[in-house]
């Protein structure tokens, strides 16, 4: 087994009790997307895969106390301690954790370097799109959420309750995802999964009101 | 308030503790799609109007024995009392009735009266669709299953585990909805609400394999 794969084989353990909308495939599915980006934008590989593969693993921590804490900052001081383990070089680690404690939409850190750029938009593109419109769904049901209220008030409701629908989501997070790519490859994949994401919720809308 | 009221607000009691994606919210797209069908086919509004109303009061007794119970057997047993306390004509409760057992997709009772015909169709339409597609990633949710496996083997997994996922079920079941339809303008909106699906589960597995 060579590093990337030691690591993979410790950020796995952090999902065994994690539910399916932050799941052990989102890594997966964040880090092919990365791939696709790294390549093009001339990224470090090595920094960006082990990014990739630790940058969710925070995630439980947050899941467990109902969003109290960032699991963007949780999977920092996690991967940090992981990383020191294996003797790795700090410059190095230093680039990967920039990354993790960067790649949070609602973080209040910024994404400075290339492949945390890159990182923040792979994590991001799994938000939207098809894939990004099942998750949200998925999500719901896990916190008990019903299906959909075409007039949802953001202000008024809550996040993690039963108003907490899928639609909610896009009107609080998603619809905005487009405009925050930090990469040319990032913005283009954005805006052609935002597009699909409208066409969804004006069909939803004319079902539901039995005009389709 | 006028008997259809009344008896609505008896069979909300039924959804006190019920998930999203049978909740009161899909009785009253039942009801708004039973109306659409139910105009055009010439149906009597009254059996219709309750029995849409009534359809899924035996929904929570199936989800808390963990799909052991019919759904719609159950609600049967439990709309026949509610209504024989409103001294309602023994004929008219009977094909209340017949509506509601009937209208099971799984079920082995057939729909033969123009009322569960239609009842039928309304049912299976909020299954499919963009609201199909919302409703069975969100149950998916509600059960603990993962996002998506495009390569998932219906035979060798289960309902209610990590593998019943929406595409699961869409195998299992979405897919085949527009080949049971009952009426005409069931029909219809099936064809149209089938290929959108089919529409949605193409981009989702390009989007994960990440080709879109």
């Amino acid at each position: 087994m060579d590093l990337t794969e030691k690591i993979t084989e410790r950020a796995k353990e952090f999902f065994a009790d994690s539910k399916g909308s932050h799941d052990w495939d989102h890594t997966l599915r964040v880090y092919n997307t990365c791939m696709h980006i790294g390549r093009k934008e001339n990224a470090d590989m090595e920094i960006l895969k082990i990014a990739a593969i630790l940058h969710d693993i925070g995630r439980e921590h947050q899941d467990k106390h109902n969003g109290k804490y960032c699991h963007a900052e949780q999977g920092a001081i996690l991967a940090k301690k992981l990383l020191s383990e294996f003797q790795m070089d700090e410059n190095k680690i230093s680039r990967i954790i920039h990354c993790i404690e960067t790649h949070r939409f609602r973080g209040s850190l910024i994404p400075e370097s290339r492949e945390a750029k890159i990182l923040f938009d792979a994590d991001k593109l799994d938000s939207i799109g098809a894939v990004g419109i099942g998750r949200a769904f998925l999500f719901a049901g896990e916190i008990g959420a019903k299906l959909h209220d075409k007039n949802v008030d953001i202000e008024t409701t809550e996040s993690y309750s039963r108003d907490d629908t899928c639609y909610r989501e896009y009107l609080v997070k998603l619809r905005y995802v487009k405009e925050r790519m930090q990469t040319n490859e990032g913005r283009r994949i954005a805006e052609e999964r935002h597009n699909f994401m409208v066409e969804f919720f004006n069909r939803l809308n004319r079902e539901i009101e039995g005009n389709l």
